[in-house]
This record gives structure tokens, sequence and C-alpha cells, in this order.
């Protein structure tokens, strides 16, 4: 199997971004049997999709599924996003300044595409290793969501038997300690841990769980 | 102009739901030149679309407008919805005691439909009341989205010239008043004050403001 | 019965105070057989010591009871004060500039003084009224805590005959809309009928409920 | 210098306590030139206080410091107590069935006791050690305050050349990912990590720094 893995630059005035680093810890360290190829995307709109469709590209023929990161700062776990949306709503600026407001991500392109990961499947494996994880239903309107719908979007219409998905990432203690009042954090750590049992079980299942992930509202 | 309003019946154990409660006083007093039917809708899949479906009818050609509203306990705010998903996904059982997972709302409908009123617009115009309001990106995969997503194929199927959306309402302050720790609310008088802003300027606004009501994730 | 409410000005860039907003809402229109005086105090450190001690003296010598309320802003319901304590540890200046950091509010005074009202049986009150309510185990370390302890060590040291106690109030839905992400919010109609319900209670009764308002941490 | 650190037994339906798997942590690589002893107190009203005294005896008469930890599950970060209070007010039996309703921990004794521990310091120490950490204004009302005042008291009436104080714990992962939604959660590598700089920095500081730790409410 090999496995694209993408993590974002830093943004919003952080050192560092969680969804790298811990791409980086589980590309040198893979679940067994699988090959990892980890990128590191700009945080910028546009720039992140051409940078994405290379990745991709290099991987070559071979590729079986891509895992993109992004840092949830204020999440409490490692959060799978169930759907892409096609829009941009950015309510910070990007790391070029850009700040587009209800634009689409692919003119013409559907409204949302949902993952292609087993979400439920990865949540359960994560936590049996003793992360914590579940499925979000939102990923946002900024350059995570961006990225996600791009990716969707690339490998419905070009790669149709590559999976794909988006799995957001909390921030680190470290990173945590310089905000007050004090986010919710995870350590790189524990977040290579439950990526690298999220990404083994997605490269070997096409049937998801059927248990709930959802939310009442 | 003539507008549809619906309301939830309760669940989850709540002897009333807000999103009824605000809907009556809204077809009471509606703002100036607007017609309003208030329409109950059961909390109960598939039955809530059959309902929804007798309602628009009723409501005759010169239909202008539907607002969907529903609960939101746990939320602080007014929050229109932005994205209608295909998907139930029932954390807990509706009023009829089903729980489906992961299935489509309409088979073969698209992923998502985003909604069709001005969003940003309603929100402005609900602050502008002194009611708090906000965009969410996520409705969740319950009964709500479940009426969201069967309102805009409807829509977008049959009553093409017709508008729609859909807005959570809080729990009010005497159903927080039942939980602990306590949750946020609103008052009744107050959601019906903001919804009536938001409906009086869905009406006539056709064009979005162009502000953004994102989030990083 | 008489008793003496005070609220505070306004404070951290808001328009209003709810605790004030309310208070004269209270005075306008107490509950049967109980006056009510309601007070402005500054937040400054200091002179809110000085109004309310000038505010105790001009109510007399049949003063009964003294509920100084304050604003919470992020919190979601009434919440009855447990205890005071003795430090003034400021995060934001005070309407003056000050910032106190671990000073004494009464030098030589006690650790704390535990509030004369009956915690537990306001709490029922205000939610049987539909109010919600809630003790709360920190009244913070800003003006509130200040006034909440200079009240007690008045009360203790020179009216040992007068009770007395602090509710904080949440935001009003108006200051929660110019808010983002929205705070938690009540309105000063629903904040000033759970106070009169607590007021009543507190008027007559001395011994407490005894049920829980405990945290386990 | 020779430091006692408390942890407590698993309480809540938890399966463990993360207070003691720091502790023992701690005990087993602490800080150079310090010695810790760690001992597992229960999670029952009066009996924690016999075993805490037990344990005090027993560490001899050149014992420097006592660092009482308990867990927080829903918190963000470790968090030093800046007060213990006199009262027991229990939300949840503790591990005996015991659920004491205003009562005081010891009859007769002072309000509250404010913690010796230098609090600001060891927030800084631990933050500069990358571990995310807070000043708390309230320890609740369970058997950690019961605990901490306790100990407070003790160290008062008994030992005033002893210093003291208490640290709330934040779950772990693997108990954050067996509750839904999802709790923040802190690794006991972490919390350990940033224990031992707070235990340093206590050993060595008996005048804290000036800067803020309060809290408006």
């Amino acid at each position: 199997m090999k496995i694209l893995v993408t993590g974002f630059a830093p943004f919003d005035g952080e050192e560092v971004n969680p969804s790298w680093q811990a791409a980086e810890l589980l590309a040198a360290d893979p679940p067994p049997g699988i090959r990892i190829q980890a990128v590191r995307i700009s945080c910028v709109f546009g720039t992140a999709l051409q940078e994405l469709r290379a990745a991709v590209e290099d991987a070559g023929a071979d590729l079986d599924l891509v895992v993109c990161l992004g840092q949830a700062g204020g999440r409490t776990d490692l959060t799978v996003e169930r759907v892409a949306l096609n829009v941009d709503d950015a309510r910070i600026p990007d790391n070029a300044g850009r700040r587009p407001v209800d634009e689409p991500v692919v003119a013409g392109g559907p409204a949302a595409y949902f993952s292609t990961l087993p979400l439920k499947a990865c949540v359960a494996a994560a936590r049996d290793a003793g992360v914590p994880a579940s499925v979000s239903q939102t990923a946002g309107t900024f350059v995570c969501n961006h990225l996600f719908y791009g990716l969707a979007h690339l490998l419905a219409t070009e790669h149709p038997s590559v999976r794909g998905g988006f799995v957001h990432v909390p921030y680190t203690p470290q990173q945590a300690a310089a905000h007050s009042p004090t986010p919710p954090s995870l350590s790189v750590r524990d977040a290579a841990r439950g990526l690298a049992a999220m990404v083994a079980t997605a490269a070997h299942t096409t049937v998801d769980l059927r248990v709930t992930g959802g939310a009442t509202h």
C-alpha cells in the first residue's frame, strides 16, 4: 500500500503546525506493509491545490490513498471529516493575505463531496489505540476545507480508484501553553499514533462500520 | 410575500420545542407586508418530509420562501445553516424510535445543497435587532438536517422559484433550567424577534452581504 | 423586609452592565412585602467598597439583606456565589486603570467568607420560576469578588444581623450579539425574574435546602 | 529537598486516575536534588485525611513540601489551585458511597486556606517546559478540595514550616477516548513533565512572581 499524507505549514501566528509534525512522524515510522509519503502544503488558497496536484502526480500510479491533515485549534481529539464543501469563506487571512468570501473552491463543482475513508472504522481504530477521535460534520470553510474539497474533486474526476479524506489534529501541548485560556491539546506523539491506526485501517477497510458518528445539530 | 415557517415537535425528552414556539409567535405577529403560515413537523425521519411536502402544497402557488426551524440544545444563538447534507446518521432515536446510520436522505440525490437564504444578511438583521446570531456550517445529521435536505431537494426539483433554508434555535431558559450543567439559552420572545428580522430580510434580499461567516475548522 | 441590591457600572468595553439593568428592574417591581433599594457601584477596586459602605449606611438600621450583583460574561445562568476570597488579582484593568496582583481585599482579614444567603434555596426558587441558575464555587478575583468580600467583611464586623451574598448575571442577548463567537446570554427580563424569586426566598429562608450544589473540581 | 506527592485512586467509573499515574512517574524520575515520596490516597471523605496524616508522619521531620494531585476531568491543563474551602458538597458519591452536603471539612476551622505554593511561578515553569498550566480559583467541593483543605489545616496547625498545595490534572487521552463528546486530555508523560517543573520551582521559590493568574469571575 502506498499512502500520501499531507500536513500544513503553520498559520494564524503559530510557530508550528501539528498536522505537519504528525505527518512527518507518521512517515518516519509507518504501519507495517504501508509506504507513506509526507508532503507539506502551504496554507494559501489556490496554491494549496497546486501543491496537492503535484504531490499526487509525484506519488505515481500505485497510489492507493490520500489523507490530508490540518490543525484544528480548540478541538479535543482527532476528527475525521465527513464532508468537503464547495465554498471558501475565510474568517482570517491565509498565509498570502487572501480572504475569499463565499467563493467556490471549484467553479461549477458539486456542492460537496463525502470522504471516501471509512470514517467510523478510523475513529474506532484510534480509540482502540487509546487516542481520542470522533467524526466531524464540518471541516470549516478555510484552507483545510479548501484542500479537502480540492482533493475530493481531483480524485473523483481524475483518479477514481484512489480513496481520500481529511483528518483534523488538535493543538500540541506546547501550542496550548501559549494561549489563554488554555485550549485543549494532544501531543504529536499521540496524534501520530492515532493517525497510524487510522491509516492502517483505511488501507484495508472499504466497507465502514455501521455505528453512529452523527450529531443532532 | 407569503412565507412558510416550520417548527418541530418536542424530542429527546423535552416537553417543548422552541422552534415550534418561535414559529407560532412569528406567525401570530409577522413583519409588515408578510403573511406567515406556521406548520408543526414531526421529529421522525421520513414522516417529516411527507409533512413538509404537504405543507408546501397547501401553501399554494404564491409561496415565496420556506424557513424551517429546529432546536439546537447547547448552541448560544440563532444559527442560520449554510448547507444540508444527503445523510442521516442518528446519534439518538427519533420520535418513532428510528436510528438510521449513514443512509441518504434522498437516494441518488446530490451530496449537499446550499441554503438559498441570504445567510449573512439574515445574521446581520438579527444582530441589528439585538438578537445574537451566526452562520453555522453544519446542521448535524439528525432530523433537522434531514428536513433541510428534503426541503432543498423539493424546492430544487419541483419549486425552483421558491427559496428556502434552515435556522437552529437554542434551548429556552425554562428548558435550560432543567439541565445540569446549565446549557446556554435564548427566550422564545427574543428568538421570534430575531427570526422576524431574518424573515423580513430574506423576503427582500436576493444578493447576500459580502462579509465573512466562515470557520477555520 | 428591606433589601439593598447593588449592580455594577459597565466595564471591559461593554456599554451596559446587566447586573445594574437587572437591579433597576428588580427595584421597580419588587416581590410583595419587600422594599428594594438599588444602588449602582463603580467597577473600581477600593472605590466600590466605599460606595457599598455608604449604601449600607444610607439603608438604615432596618436593613435585612444585601444582594450584590455582577456581570459574568460567558456564564449561562444566574450563579449564586458560595464564597468570597481575600484576594485581588486583576486579569484586566478596572475602570480606573488599576490592576492589583495578589493583594488582600482587607489586610489582616480572614482568607474567605461564605455567603450567608441560602444558596440552594435561591437556586431552586429561580429554577421553579423557569430561570436557569446554579451555585458557583468562585466569584473570580476581580472587582466582583472584591465587593463580595468587602460586603461580607462589613456585615461580619459591623452589621452581624444583616445577611448578604453575591449573584453573577450572564451577558444580555444584545451584548452577546456583539461578540464572536457568540457567548451565552440571558435577557434582563428573565434575569430580574429569577433574581426576584431569589430575593423573596432569601428574605424568608434562614435554613438552606440540603441538596447538592457542589462541583467535583 | 524532600517532597511528598499524593495522587488519588480512580473514581467516578474511571479505571485509572491520572493524578496517581503522574505521581508515580514523578517519583520514579524526580528533578535533580529532590527526593519524592509518592503516596496513593483513597477517594473517600475522611479516610483521605487519615491517609494523608499518616503519609506526612511517615515522611519525617525533614519534609519540605507536600503537593497533592487530583483528577479534573474536563479541564485542559495542569491547574494549580489557589484556595481550599472548608466545605464538603458532593455532587457524586465518593468511593465509599458517602455524599456529604454543605458540611465542614474541619468543624471550627477557618473558611479557607490559601495555597502556600508559589502559584504563578509554578504555572510559568510548566509553560516554559511546554506543558499547559494555569491558576485555578476553585478546587471544587469534592474529595480533592477536602484533601487540600485537610492538608492546609494540618500544615498550618502542626507543621508550620512545611509548605503545601494542590494541582489538578486533566484526563489522559486514553480516558478521553472513552467519553463522548470527547473531553480535553493531557498525556501522563506531559503531566509528569509539567509537574516536575512545578515541584522543582516550588522547592526553590518562596516569593511568587507578580503576574496575574486571576479571573474576572
